[in-house]
Order: structure tokens, then C-alpha cells, then sequence
């Protein structure tokens, strides 16, 4: 290749590299809701940290809270509270998230809506902040740890959201 | 051109489908909401199907249950009860797309959030998992088959959200 | 460059256009619900103007009303009605945007949700339709107006989501 063929390419796989991370994050919610455990691991690396904080309120038991790794990830998407969950009706409804590239490493920042049925209608118990710290490895992103916060006004889950704006 | 030049084109041929088909999916909900008929008709392959299972509560017509072709796919969006909804306040909020590409054929899964307007806030009668099947045809990607299924807890509404999932 | 290398540079400028102004407003929200203000600023062109029309329930004041340019827009993001209504827990939950390119401008299309946490659940109660005139400003996309509409059924708020729709 000469130089301007290299030049395209690096945009192109700056192109990707975006796209990707957006398909990744937007994969995630349609896995917790089918219950597709396998894939929902893969998108993990091996030593990915799920930190949620301490407030979220108990409709999972108690075992969920804090910060785990993927085996009590995977745990939990696969247990009897988010299994139940799932077979009355639920839906992680994320929006598409604003992503910030840095080499191999990135950032995916966005808002996740739990919505469930109730029977008569869906209701939305949880509205979360989301930062995905995501890192490449073998040519595939990766989830290396998801920070998420309930947005009930603290501080730390609005902060969370601005993380990554550079005016 | 020459090997490089063909392989960067197919990089960003390969983009270029990604994003199309994100913008096809994002852009229904607006010819929905808006009523715009023609485009909406130009959003589907003349063949296509809409199959929407036999479980919606019946705010539509019982008319329009099951799978059927364009002509009532657009016979419906123009028709009393929708324009009626329309009239009253309705939004179809889509999650962006997860997307899966195998040369002229792709499946796009999301999640679509039924939104209307109760006189005094915003309810949310509706949440389906949506697997649209899509065809290129003269060089523009067209829907052959939406399959849409209400995530009230069935195994069927929660496996369409998997079924492209591959670790 | 060669005349290969022109057009597949052109290309790549075009995808990049789609990702850039997708990821603004993708942004937007996440400045809005964090308080980032002076990141805010900075995705307005100078001379930006936001036409919210004159139908918003009065949760905020009436100062906001209209149309109005940035120094208020930031003003109001700023203002002792959006910081309470931030530190009571709120999003912005928007969908991914439909966008339509034409040269140095650019129009994007979207619906955003406003939940807000009532203590026990949230709640939505207003749903809008967007429209985002964008203008290229030194290589960046900018806002140059937005024009937002309550979703409870003008003829108005649905004529702005089909507007870019060309079948």
C-alpha cells in the first residue's frame, strides 16, 4: 500500500472499530432478554468487572450488588430471579451509545430503561447510566468492565453520563 | 483498481450496509408515527410479510393479527384505527439495530416501545421483539419479513431476540 | 490520489459524516442529563437556535418557551429548574437518529423520551418529536436549529418526523 491507501485504511478501520462498538453494546440487552448466556459471556474479556453500585433496589437479590466478574455475570443472567423476570415479560431498552476510541481501549457511555409487564401494562422500575469500558482483544471488543448507576438523582450516575465529553 | 484498492472498497462497501440498514430500521418508526404512507411502502420488498403473531391485545382490529402482505401492511398504517392513535398522541420508540449481514441478505433485531399519550402522560401499552429479514434489491436494501412478537414472557418473543446471537 | 483512491475517499467522508452527526446527538442527552454545559455549548453552532413551540406542559417556565438562541439554551440547562429536575433523577432517553446529508448540511430526525423518577417508578411524561438542522462548521457538525414538538398528537409534532422521509 502507499501512504494514501494507509491513510483510507485507517479511517476505515476507525469506521469500524466505531460501528463494532455500537453493534456490541446493542447485542448486549438482546441476549439478557433471550437468555442467550453463551454469547452474553463472549462479550466479556475474561476478567471483566460488572460494578452496579450498592443502591440499586432488591428486586435481584442482595448477591447481585457491588462488583463481580464475569463467572457471577453470567450467574446472574442465567439465575432464577432474572429467569423469572424474563418469562413475565422484560425488556432492557438501551439507547445507542456515544463511544470514544483511544488505540485498543474505548469507552461506550449510554442509558439503559428496564421495562417489564405487569400484567396489564409495562412499567419502567429502573433507568440506569451506563459506561462500558471496553478493550480490544484479538481484533474483538470486549467488555473490560460496565459501570452502571441508578439515575434517582445521585450525583455519581448523572457524573457518569459526562465522563467522556470533551467540549 | 488494483488488490488493495478492491479490498478497502469491500471494507467500506461492508459499512456502507451496516449503516444503511441501521438508518432503513430507524427511519420506519418516523413513517409510522408521521403517517407517510409512500415511504413507508418503499421501506418493504413488494413480496414482503409482516408477521405479527396472533397475541397483541386488540386495540388494532383483530384485521390485522397474523402474517400479511404489503398492501394490508399499508392499508393498516393508513387506516381509522391507527390514524385515530396518531390523532391522540403515539410514538414507536426503536432501539438502533443489531445487524447481521450475509451478502445480499441481512437481519436486523431490536426492541420497539409502543408509546401513547393518556391525556395526562405517556403509557407504554406495547414492547416487542422485532426480527426484520431484508433483501438488496437494485442496490437499496428493502424488508422481506418483519417478524414482530409481544415480550409478555413468551418463549417465542424472547428466543427472536437471540436467534442471531453467535458467540 | 488517483481517481479510485478520490472515490473511495469520498466514500469513507460520507460514512464518516452519518457516524459523526449520529454520535452528536447520540452526545446530547448524555450533556443534558450530567450537566456538562460547556460541552453542551459547543455541539450549538454560534448562531444555533432551539424552537421547542409553545405546547409544553409548564414544568419548566415559561422563559423557555418559543425560540430561542444559545447563550439561553445554556442557560436553561443550567437554571435552578433543570438542576432540580436532574438531582430528582431524570434521562433523556433518545433514539437513535435517521439522517439525511447534503453537503455542508445536514438534517437529523429523532423522537426523545423525558423519564423522570417520582420516588417509586418513572414515569414519561413527555415524549417529543426532533428535528436537528445541522451545518459544518471547520470540519465539525454543528447545531444550527432544533426544532422539538410534544408527541400528544399536533398535526405539527407528526409532520416533523416524515419530513426527510423521500420514498
Amino acid at each position: 500500500m502507499d501512504n494514501d491507501q494507509q491513510d483510507l485504511a485507517k479511517r476505515i478501520q476507525a469506521l469500524e472499530d466505531r460501528l463494532d462498538i455500537i453493534q456490541l453494546i446493542m447485542s448486549y440487552p438482546l441476549a439478557l432478554d433471550s437468555g442467550s448466556s453463551e454469547y452474553a459471556r463472549s462479550a466479556w474479556s475474561p476478567t471483566g468487572i460488572f460494578d452496579r453500585g450498592n443502591e440499586n433496589p432488591a428486586e435481584h437479590s442482595g448477591n447481585y450488588l457491588g462488583a463481580y466478574g464475569v463467572d457471577k455475570i453470567i450467574e446472574e443472567t442465567t439465575g432464577p430471579a432474572v429467569r423469572k423476570a424474563r418469562e413475565h415479560g422484560m425488556a432492557h431498552l438501551m439507547t445507542a451509545p456515544h463511544v470514544v476510541i483511544d488505540g485498543d481501549r474505548a469507552v461506550a457511555t449510554n442509558h439503559n430503561q428496564l421495562v417489564q409487564w405487569n400484567g396489564e401494562t409495562f412499567v419502567s422500575p429502573r433507568i440506569t447510566s451506563n459506561r462500558w469500558e471496553l478493550v480490544r482483544q484479538n481484533g474483538r471488543w470486549k467488555i473490560e468492565r460496565r459501570i452502571l448507576r441508578l439515575l434517582t438523582g445521585s450525583k455519581e450516575s448523572r457524573e457518569l453520563l459526562g465522563r467522556e465529553l470533551t467540549p
